[in-house]
Order: C-alpha cells, then sequence, then structure tokens
C-alpha cells in the first residue's frame, strides 16, 4: 500500500471521459522472413505465459480516507491485460492510426492495473504492430517508452521474449518493492521530507519568475499564451498522426545554426504549427507557447512522474525561418539558467506552484481566463540501435501521448536509430485534418536548409497520416 | 432543438465511466458464395456513400440552462461513426465476443451524435459482422433492435442496400422531424401535457402497489430482493456472451405447462442463474427478482424510450423446476393485471415514482439499502423472416445491453426465424466465468423437458461462449 505521489494525483482528477490520462505507445515490426501463418497469435500466447507481474504493472488503485493507494490487484486478469487485435485487410497504415486513435480515446478500468497492450496483426508490408497504454498516474511518457525499450532485446532471439509487465531486473539494481515491503512505505516517507524541505527554495524560485515576466524579454510568462485553435474544449474522440524524420538531417541543421537538436525540433512544430493555423485561418498575432516537460529521472529504477517544465515562445509571429529558431532558442536557454542550480524536488515545488492557475482551469473545466501555454512538445530519447521482440525487428516507435481541455494537439517524439519518430495525437473534432502537420514538418525542415547545401531529399517515410 | 424526455435524461445521469449507457447489437452474416477478398471493405465504403443522416442518427446533446436538449450536429463525419475492424485469425467466435466486450465497454463520445457501427471482417466460416451501439437516452432496445432490423431487407439485393442511419421512410408514415422544424416542439408540449395529466392516476396505483406489497403472496414488492453476486459494485470491464436457443422447442414447453414464452424464457433464465449462483456458492435464501421492461410502443415511428417494468420473482428458492415455472407465472400475471387499464403515460408515471428508490440509489453510486430487483431480463421480438445485408444472408442478432452498479448481470434475447437468441452482458470482474450460463440455460430446456417428451437432441449453437 504506497500513497501516490502530489503529481500522480493530479493526473488521476484531470481525467474525464473526454479527456483520458494515458500516455501510450506505436511500436511496429517487421514479421521475420520465416513467420508462419500464427505468428503473431503464439507471441500473444506466450506473451501471456510471463504471469509472474511485477510493480507498477500488478498494482491497482484503491482509496483509503480520499487517499489514493497503489494496492496489489489480488485479481489480476492477463487476458484482460493483453488483447489480440487485426486489421482489415490489406492492413493499411491509415486502418493502423484509425485504430490507435480509438483505442486511444477509451478510458481505462479503474479498478484493474491501468494498463492494456494490443498485438495488431496484419499490417501492410508483413508487419504488426504493439500499441500500449500506461495511467499517467502510473509512469510518465519517459518511463513508459524506457519500458517499451527494455521489453525488447538487442539481437534477434526467438528463445528470449520479454513483456513491460515482467522484466528481469537489472545488474545492480536494488530488488523490486515486492520482495521488500517495507523498501516502498521508506522511499515514501524519505521523498515527502525532501519535498517539503524543498519548499523555501521553490517560493523564492517562484518570486523571482513572476519578477522577471516585467522586464526580461526573453523570458516567456506562463500567462501570456494567445488563445488560439489549440486551446479549445475537447471532444472525446482523437486523431493520431505519425511519421519518421531524418535525426542526421536535424543534427546537421543544429551544427550549422549552432543550436541544439532541440532547438531545430522546436522550430519544425513552430513552422508546422504557423503553417496549419494558417491554412485554418486561425494563426494567433501573438507567438504560440509550448510547454516541454523536462525529465528529472536520475536513474532507471523509478517509474513515477519526475518532470519539470519550460515555457518556451515558438515565436510563430516571425516569418523568417532562421529568426524564428533563434527567438525559440534564447526562450529555452532563459529556462534552461533558471533550473540549473535547483535539485528536483525544488524544481517539482516550483513548478507545481507555478503552474496552478493552469491546473485549477483544467480542474474546473471552465473556459481558462489565463492561457499558460498551447501546445505541450515532448521528446523522449529512445535507442540508437535495432531492437527486436523476439525475432521481429523494430521499425519504430512512436509515442502517443495526451490531450487535454485547452490543450487539443500534443506533439511528442522518441529517437530510434537514425530517425526522430513523431507521434501527434489531437481532438479529431477541435483541429480538422490534423494529419496536415506531418507534411508541414518536413516542410519546415526544407525551409531552414541552408542555401548552400544541397538538399538531400525526401526522408524516409515509415509511417504516413491517416 | 428538442428537450429530452425524462426517461432519457434519467439515462444520461446514470452514465459513469464504470457504467456506460448505451445498448447494442451483434449481427452475424454469411458472406455470399461470390463474395470477393474486398466484399466487406466495399460494404463498408458504400455504406459511408449514405451521407444524409436521419433523425436521431444527426442529433447531439446541448445543454442549455442545465437541461439536455437534441440539436442536429453541425460537424456531422460519418467516418468516425461507421468503422472497419478486423478479427485476428482465423476468426474464432471467442475472439468475436472479446471484441465486442471491449467495443461495449468504451463510453461513447457526448460531444457527437451517440452512435458508433463496427463492421467486423473476418469471423471463422466465411462470415462478418457487425456491432452496433445507441446511446440509452437516443433510443432503448427495442428501437435500437427494430431500426437494425429495418435496416435489413427479406431479399438478397446486391443493389439494394439499406443503413441504421438513413433509413428510407416507410409508407403512410408522416415526414420526420426535420422537415416540419416546428413539429418537434410541438410534440415535447403535447407529451408532457400528457404526462402531467398522468400523475393522479399514477399515484394512486402507486399507493394500490405498497399496500399490496403487504397482503398478496404474488405480489413482488420492489424492496424485497435478497443481496447477490449480481448486486455489487461494477467495474468498467464487461464480458458477453451470446447463444442462440430452439424457439420451436420452447413453445412446445410453453404450450405444454400452458404458459406463454415468456414463462418458459423466464423459467430457463431461473435455473441457469440458480446453477450459476451455486456454482460461485452464492445462492441467496430468498428467491431472486427480475426486472422485465415492458415496450409501450404504439407504432413504429417513435424512436425514443416508452418502457415500464414488471418485477418477477425467479422463485430461484424452489428446487423443482416445474413448481419454479409455476410460481413465475403468477408472479408476471399480478403485475400484468395492474398494468392492464392504464395509459402509457400512467404507466410510464407510475414507473418513475415506483423506482425512485433505487434510481437514487444508482445516481449516488452508494451501495443500495433497498435492492430493487436482481437482474434484468428482456425480450425483443424480431424478425421471423430470414433478413439480408445487401447479399448477404444474416445469422443471427443478439442484443447487447447494459451492466450498472448493482446490476452486473443483464440477460437481453431476441427472437429470429426459429431462434431465441440471447445475449448475456456482465461485469468481468464481479461475475466470473460468466460464459457457463450459456451451458445453464440449455440444461433448464433439459429440466422442463416432460418426461413423455423425446428430447430432440442438442440445440443448434450459432455462438458459443468466449
Amino acid at each position: 500500500m504506497q500513497l501516490l505521489n502530489p503529481v500522480d494525483q493530479i493526473f488521476l482528477r484531470l481525467e474525464r471521459r473526454n479527456q483520458p490520462m494515458h500516455v501510450g505507445g506505436l511500436q511496429l515490426f517487421t514479421l521475420p522472413e520465416n513467420a508462419g501463418e500464427h505468428y503473431v497469435r503464439d507471441l500473444v500466447t506466450r506473451a501471456r505465459t510471463f504471469d509472474e507481474v511485477t510493480p507498477p504493472f500488478n498494482r491497482r488503485l484503491k482509496y483509503r480516507l480520499g487517499q489514493p493507494f497503489w494496492v496489489d490487484d489480488t485479481s489480476f486478469d492477463l487476458e484482460y491485460h493483453v488483447r489480440h487485435l487485426a486489421l482489415p485487410q490489406p492492413g493499411a497504415i491509415r486502418d493502423l492510426l484509425a485504430l490507435v486513435s480509438m483505442l486511444h480515446g477509451a478510458l481505462l478500468d479503474r479498478s484493474r492495473p491501468m494498463w492494456e497492450v494490443y498485438v495488431i496483426e496484419g499490417v501492410t508490408g508483413g508487419r504488426f504492430a504493439i500499441y500500449s497504454k500506461f495511467h499517467h498516474a502510473m509512469m510518465d511518457g519517459v518511463s513508459a517508452m524506457r519500458i517499451l525499450r527494455r521489453s525488447l532485446t538487442a539481437e534477434p532471439d526467438t528463445g528470449n521474449m520479454r513483456v513491460p509487465w515482467q522484466l528481469p531486473p537489472k545488474p545492480g539494481q536494488p530488488e523490486n518493492a515486492r520482495a521488500t515491503p517495507w523498501g516502498g512505505a521508506w522511499r515514501t516517507l524519505r521523498a515527502t521530507a525532501r519535498q517539503t524541505a524543498a519548499l523555501p527554495r521553490a517560493a523564492q524560485e517562484l518570486y523571482h519568475a513572476w519578477q522577471d515576466a516585467g522586464v526580461d524579454p526573453d523570458f516567456t510568462s506562463i500567462t501570456q499564451a494567445p488563445r488560439s485553435l489549440l486551446n479549445r474544449r475537447v471532444s472525446g474522440s482523437r486523431r493520431f498522426a505519425a511519421q519518421s524524420y531524418s535525426l542526421t538531417r536535424i543534427k546537421r541543421l543544429a551544427g550549422h545554426y549552432d543550436a541544439t537538436v532541440n532547438d531545430i525540433v522546436l522550430a519544425m512544430c513552430a513552422s508546422a504549427l504557423r503553417a496549419y493555423l494558417a491554412e485554418q485561418d486561425a494563426l494567433p498575432d501573438k507567438p504560440l507557447v509550448a510547454m516541454l516537460p523536462v525529465s528529472l529521472h536520475e536513474d532507471d529504477s523509478h517509474t513515477g512522474n519526475r518532470i519539470a517544465m519550460i515555457f518556451a515562445s515558438l515565436a510563430t509571429d516571425i516569418a523568417d525561418p532562421v529568426e524564428r529558431l533563434d527567438a525559440i532558442r534564447r526562450s529555452v536557454n532563459h529556462w534552461k539558467n533558471r533550473y540549473r542550480d535547483m535539485s528536483a524536488e525544488q524544481i517539482m515545488a516550483f513548478i507545481a506552484a507555478l503552474s496552478a492557475p493552469a491546473g485549477v482551469n483544467l480542474l474546473s473545466g471552465a473556459a481558462p481566463r489565463h492561457q499558460s501555454f498551447n501546445v505541450v512538445i515532448s521528446n523522449v530519447p529512445g535507442p540508437k540501435e535495432t531492437l527486436y521482440c523476439g525475432d521481429a525487428e523494430m521499425q519504430g516507435m512512436y509515442p502517443v501521448s495526451i490531450v487535454l481541455d485547452g490543450q487539443a494537439l500534443n506533439i511528442s517524439m522518441a529517437s530510434y536509430r537514425d530517425s526522430l519518430e513523431f507521434g501527434l495525437i489531437a481532438c479529431r473534432k477541435s483541429l480538422p485534418s490534423m494529419q496536415h502537420m506531418l507534411q508541414y514538418l518536413e516542410d519546415a525542415l526544407d525551409e531552414l536548409e541552408p542555401v548552400d547545401t544541397a538538399h538531400v531529399g525526401a526522408d524516409e517515410l515509415v509511417v504516413d497520416g491517416g
């Protein structure tokens, strides 16, 4: 029995029928050459034999005195959590994206451990897919992608299958919470003490932050975002779009402009949003503000949420792509300097205080009077080497994040090999034809290409918009 | 803009994440002999060309001054409502039932017209299926089954496809509400006036009903149902099981015992519930009470909810099947006599008052202090003749109903040709191995078979439990 930390509790309280609070991942695999007719069915059957389910996958919610706790699920049902689906033939990628859109729109059952894994057969080109969803109160996007990665192997190996819910312990890792029943309680106590100790420093930073808002032109205050099409109340239906972009090309542009990969990625998103909103005749005069979650993970063992936030200007009011990139970079650097000397606990307390007005607005469901930010953009580091599920090679791995009232679009990405893989999730009703963004992201790279450099041609498209 | 009637409003207010309030139907079709590889995809594509969507399929909810109204959806999106899925190969019936269980557990998007149709390809034996779901505030189970039936044809005809959301007007039918904009408002006013006029008679009957509870042994009061496994809080996950039973056999038993088909059906359910609860070591001493919704439809034009309720003893405390049947029949007849001289409006007002304590308990989510009834059993009249979707013959048509907190099982059935087709929907967590009920229903028929009659052998199983 373990109390949820304050940030995780927010993810429970924010959830509504039009606003499910789970994160997901879509993985695309190539069937091995010798794969028989029942390859995928056998995979599901084998996965369901891994029934020694480890935390947090065996834990469900339980409320006591109004407080949410994690407890072990005594009627765990692996068949419920691991499902086998198929695409209608010929299994087009647009059908896969439509299926993921549908699955991602459905709420998780709160009376069970809040995760589901769907193995989807019949993807065109001799492929299959795995879509996984985890409640954000159980783990954040970074933890989800890390766990999905750890459930794969670096070599094709039919005999060595892994599953996210029963990973082998890592070398040098302490035993898990179930093996040491008092460990969880002790860690919670210690974390609470650290959080409390961090409050004075956080209050001090909060004071400086509000002061800076008046004087520093590169500081993006969280109340200066314009209202936009992205910031309406959302419906319960989703559209998922995904595509891979060349990391080599992005790195080359970063080198050319003396920027980071993240700066270039933000510039891509800024350009795509500018083009999409212009297409919808809805580009605000003031620059859009992006919220960038920053992971505070110190090691791999902690699967809960430890994130800070940067509020970066996307400079969508600037027509010139290079000037726009410069403005974005300055805005991000301001926030990096602010966080540099704070501990993880200090940053979390600071964020909690800073984003309180947004939290209240989201919780109340009222149209927010202050728009804190327009869009969440997050970048999850991923594996550089080719990974396998058993003997099936993974072709791509796309994050599927969360849409909220007032936040109708989320852009998440993960790196894999030489690709940066974008997963865009949106309210299907607020943002018509959102999938056009995929082309605009591509166009953004072309825009930044220096005139003296030959264009390297279209990037490899593993997945295209449905 | 049309105000929802009071009963329909209850279905909106009762809805929670673990308690979706939509009804559904699963239809199973045989592919025609000449069907090509893309038969089902072409069917979906053709269905999506029917975009002149008629009420209530084009109407979404809108709240004004706290009251729910139906308004036309101005951003209707047929691709969202009509979806194309597939079963993993070889497409076992248990996979189909698992898929329907999953789809039925997900909430409808309240910002759109609240219905979805799933065309599912790849069912074993050269078949495909259509699962449809409609919010109960939009139409009741009877209306849903009637509309699904009207979207089929009596002759196989490739050129004459129909869809539920754009049915041809019936001969002699007044034009629909969209064609006469003032008609809806006028009808609402008239219905409100009739409901108000019905209140005194309903109050009088209510007084008699509570009086009878003390003196008439065959009158099942709505507060005398025992607590049981069926009456726990439910999870958000569902199990759907379905099977066809021979109507000829049921009718022959009805004739033998001088009972109605409904009496025999109730006796089947009573026997199956007795066996299932005994298997779970949870059979209450007192008899279970079934709630039987009775349709008050006067004609086919009204698609809203007009239902009354009978609270019948299932006599599950009686071991002898024939004595049990007798007790059930007497209980049902008592209620039929009560309703005989009341108008539809009087019955609806009576029911609203009578079931108010149950309604309050359900709405509050508190464990009910009075268990009004244990299980809902409903029987929807269906077509006698073979029906077709285009040129594909319908093999079976199974209702998929609603599970509530305190009502973890619903048994619904529809007749088709010589079959009575049972659809059982349950909370997957509260009622483990609920699919065993299918065999117990079969056993119930054997039990009632008179000793001098040769057993006719196992009934044809179109669908078996997953």
